[in-house]
């Protein structure tokens, strides 16, 4: 409660011996719950010696730093933990207590190598083709990637197809997508493919419509075009779910929705595992 | 150390009031350190209420579950606490602890609201863009976009121009990219932007000529062409790395880096930091 004018600003440091990925993803989340609160965000990557750590550790300790850390070299994760608990700042050493527990339950030493999970394997080059699949199959351009898509989205114009496509390309899965325009022809690569890998993208006419007159007003345009117009839109989300209907796919309404949540709901009706880092699948033994 | 054939299986269980998209990222990390060790990985999201939660708890311990956990809501972060210590189960409650430092440092209560990260704010929205911008702009389509761009990458082929694109694109930074072949035009674009916006992607010959061998055998052709004839890849690269002596622009060897280090590499040197999430800079004091 002391100097209450100065707890504006929280700073908080990221030390990792690696790309600071999963401290990032951390840090972001906890600040998300604090909208008003002004935020100071440092990142020390690539900390790979305990000078460069030390360097690290008495910059965030002159900000009074909040500090989260991802060292998997016990000396150097030593070593924070000793400098902040010597000078009294907060710290969460991310990556060790699940790292330890692992050994402790397989019996088995880590590899103790910075930033494995960024490791030139398999799995990262499915996902590099993964994210190159989605790049390529994107909107329509190429009906004949459906046929070796893990997932086809359709939907209308606004309903995030693109960035969503990416988003499940990172879990690699190869994605390919597909604008439902009522006149336009629908390719026949969509009827020659199992209907459980094709998930239908709808949403609310009315957030299609502000979205819309969104879109026309950042071009300029009046935005009481036809594009925005309710009839056509309501046109269009009839002549998709029509579609998604004659398909038998899932559907998702993505109104309200992030494309991490719609991906996490798509991943969850379909059965897909985020196929990007691990080796086993969740088992379906839980009724 | 006792049944030691048993200890193969690691069971984690990540339950998250969200799309659980911290916790997988600190499994993936943790998991990536035994790459020997079979991993069941369960992720039961959208947890909103005591009965999923204690569902979840459950099934984690009749797998015998390490279980990290992502809940706002105090309640079922306390019911999630109290259930592993009583079933004596390994547990990191990943969230809580930086959430609860930073209100006390700013006096101010969390959100409480599940899955803030993922807010549809503008932070959000201008993602979105970053990404739809990467695609549009994706090799040298329209080399317009390089005027709008945050970052333009240069790179022969195989330097990783469209994931790297895309990886940054998350980071809410605008990122254009243009393929370097030797005959090729070099768009006027290119000679009106700043070049502190550039980055020239290179890589060590072998790596390429590896790559490259690798695609002719995948298509299924002789890996002895043109593509991967070593003086041909060696005036690729001289032709690109005279290109970015010329432009003065920064230049990453991309060869042994994944994608994440290359653009943590680059968001460094740029001096450009990640805008997906917060409001305010790394600040430049730390000398």
């Amino acid at each position: 409660m002391e100097k209450e004018n100065q707890t504006d600003l929280v700073t908080i440091f990221i030390i990792s011996d690696s790309a600071g990925e999963t401290a990032s993803k951390l840090a972001q989340a906890s600040m998300a719950q604090y909208p008003t609160v002004e935020f100071c965000l440092f990142r020390r990557t690539f900390i790979s010696s305990s000078e460069l750590l030390l360097k690290a550790l008495k910059d965030a300790k002159n900000e009074n730093a909040l500090i989260i850390h991802t060292l998997i070299d016990p000396k150097l994760s030593r070593i924070a933990e000793e400098f902040c608990e010597q000078a009294g700042l907060f710290h969460m050493d991310l990556l060790n207590p699940v790292v330890n527990e692992i050994e402790r339950r397989a019996h088995i030493e880590p590899s103790y190598e910075p930033g494995a999970l960024h490791h030139l394997n398999d799995n990262y080059f499915k996902r590099i083709k993964a994210l190159e699949f989605a790049v390529k199959y994107d909107d329509g351009k190429d009906p004949k990637g459906f046929l070796d898509a893990d997932i086809v989205l359709l939907g209308v114009s606004r309903t995030s197809k693109t960035p969503l496509s990416l988003f499940l390309a990172n879990k690699n899965l190869k994605v390919a997508n597909l604008p439902l325009i009522p006149q336009a022809h629908i390719p026949k690569q969509l009827f020659q493919i199992d209907p459980k890998k094709i998930v239908g993208l709808t949403n609310d006419p009315e957030v299609l419509i502000n979205i819309r007159k969104e879109r026309m007003r950042a071009y300029g345009l009046n935005p009481e075009t036809a594009y925005s117009d309710r009839d056509k839109i309501q046109a269009e989300l009839e002549f998709a779910n029509d579609l998604y209907q004659k398909l038998g796919c899932y559907v998702v309404n993505v109104a309200n929705y992030s494309i991490e949540e719609t991906a996490a709901k798509i991943m969850t009706a379909l059965d897909l595992e985020d196929h990007s880092y691990y080796f086993m699948e969740d088992s379906d033994d839980d009724e």
